[in-house]
């Protein structure tokens, strides 16, 4: 019997996600039934989201099942099919979770290339730039902050998967950007290489004073859009800032995943600033997934949309690896080669 | 020479405001100049905002001059006009303050009749329900709400000039309408007469889980939409029942107005319920105004849209029922007689 490895949630995380709330088993790898495929993933994801499912909470989403293989975005290649749509060799991109070989019906797969005819853009990034967080970022910007020439945005985890590219996005868009990262290294990725116009980093401003001070020198007409991923003081001060009729479209509030909410300090600039504050899923804005998928493939085979992975070898270091991420430790899209 | 009297303020409040911080005076009755009129106010409006224009902060207007007279909306009769648009006896709306003669150029005011004339509309009422009040309820509701057929919408300070449009506007759209106001008297009045579904006191219900309790109660199907006056623990449950696309319309937050500004305890209730939360003023949208306060008017005039004044005699009232009103210790909306 061929076998393969899986992770698998062990506990529910009280704050920080430990590695003992992970479970690594080899299991029988399954064969293809009628309709379905099997796939052997070479890339896995890891993303913020998945901090968000481990806990047992009313959300947008179900709750990560406890000794159930964990939820996670995949790239892998058909090795077996006895599905219409499918056929050996394809290259998938699904969410077919932390496992070395899965067994999938078809929903929600996306073929992307087939091993026979590589396509331009590499693997990995159906993971990132050109994959979920990427289109995260396009729908954020796009529908949800709906950006005029000259107007200055706030990006939070600017060196992060969402936030690389919304950055990226809105100077091509003629927006003055000003990223929020932490750590040096960080900052001048953001600003250096991906060509945001200024970069804070919220670690060496961690007085909200001198951030608030830091923040005005570099955004001194006032912040019009934040696309928000992280929340807690650099919010309350990106509010405190903010123009009127200003966007902030939240994506993400990691700052708050680990324990109790990180309160809004002032809520009254939301009625002050009339502004403007709206939570997305991107899994919801389907219909512009084509477009965006397309426009962000397109910038990436042209060279134009810069990304940087942190890559790990090996489903093993999954667990570490996603802590890590949560700490902000990582530069760029993390993803794990499990092939 | 004629005199007249005005409440300026003396000075900015620190945390609630005292009646030291007024000060009455009497000054000399101006005459028209050219271009120019005089108008006797008879009704001077007191309203929440005003609390927020007496701090020296950066909000969406300027603040009020110390040692001028107090902002405020009135209704009034021309006395003496030298303006080619305005009559004596005409009755005018306008925003000439606390005071009970004022002279105008005559920009910002509304000629709603002729002493000779008098309107179907009780003066009064065009500084509450077919006024600034009604027009904001009007506004909030079918411009940042977005009503759909069959909703639940909460309105916090129900009983109030504002809340109390706002409810009975959404049930003429057919959706549920849960109030929240302080005190028995008040709920009664939202439920029984202006036919609210239900109205929850959260004087009674002080402790967050009871009051939590008592929406699923009355709202068992979820909160679609708030209007939010008031701010503070109410909201913050509230969010908790929010479901998928849920609006916000952030008109007042009232319970952080006197001091320190009352936190939004979990802002991640935006991102999971996928939430919009808007702040607005109703002077900018000066575009629906004619429709709105001519359906207002309608509705007022063939008594349908119901209403309640809390009236106070004579300008040197005019604080000490300002305070009152700030506490939540009228029902309605609180007009001032000056004549």
């Amino acid at each position: 019997m061929t076998t393969h490895r899986r992770i698998v949630l062990a506990r529910r995380p009280n704050g920080a996600p430990t590695l003992d709330d992970f479970r690594l088993e080899t299991v029988p790898t399954p064969t293809a039934t009628d309709g379905t495929l099997v796939v052997r993933n070479r890339w896995l994801s890891l993303d913020p989201y998945m901090r968000g499912r481990m806990n047992d909470t009313r959300s947008y989403a179900a709750a990560q099942s406890l000794d159930a293989t964990m939820i996670g975005g995949t790239v892998g290649e058909v090795i077996e099919s006895r599905h219409p749509d499918h056929r050996v060799g394809d290259i998938v991109v699904g969410a077919l979770g932390w496992e070395e070989v899965a067994v999938s019906d078809g929903k929600g797969l996306q073929t992307v290339g087939h091993v026979s005819k590589p396509s331009p853009v590499p693997s990995s990034v159906w993971l990132g730039a050109c994959g979920m967080p990427g289109i995260t970022a396009w729908i954020g910007l796009h529908r949800f902050l709906e950006p005029v020439s000259g107007e200055t945005l706030l990006v939070t985890s600017a060196a992060g998967a969402v936030g690389s590219v919304v950055g990226q996005l809105a100077k091509r868009l003629d927006l003055r950007v000003v990223g929020v990262a932490g750590g040096a290294e960080k900052c001048a990725w953001v600003r250096d290489t991906l060509g945001f116009d200024a970069c804070l980093d919220y670690k060496a401003l961690s007085d909200p004073k001198a951030f608030a001070a830091a923040l005005h020198e570099v955004a001194p007409r006032g912040v019009d859009m934040v696309f928000e991923n992280v929340g807690g003081p650099v919010l309350d001060v990106a509010l405190s800032q903010m123009n009127a009729f200003g966007r902030v479209a939240v994506c993400g509030l990691i700052a708050g995943y680990n324990g109790d909410p990180i309160p809004l300090r002032n809520p009254t600039w939301i009625l002050i600033s009339r502004l403007r504050v709206q939570g997305f899923i991107v899994t919801e804005h389907l219909d512009l997934w084509p477009h965006a998928g397309q426009e962000l493939a397109g910038l990436v085979a042209d060279g134009t949309l810069k990304y940087r992975e942190h890559v790990v070898d090996g489903l093993a270091q999954a667990p570490a690896a996603f802590l890590a991420m949560l700490k902000g430790e990582h530069v760029g899209k993390t993803v794990v080669r499990l092939t």
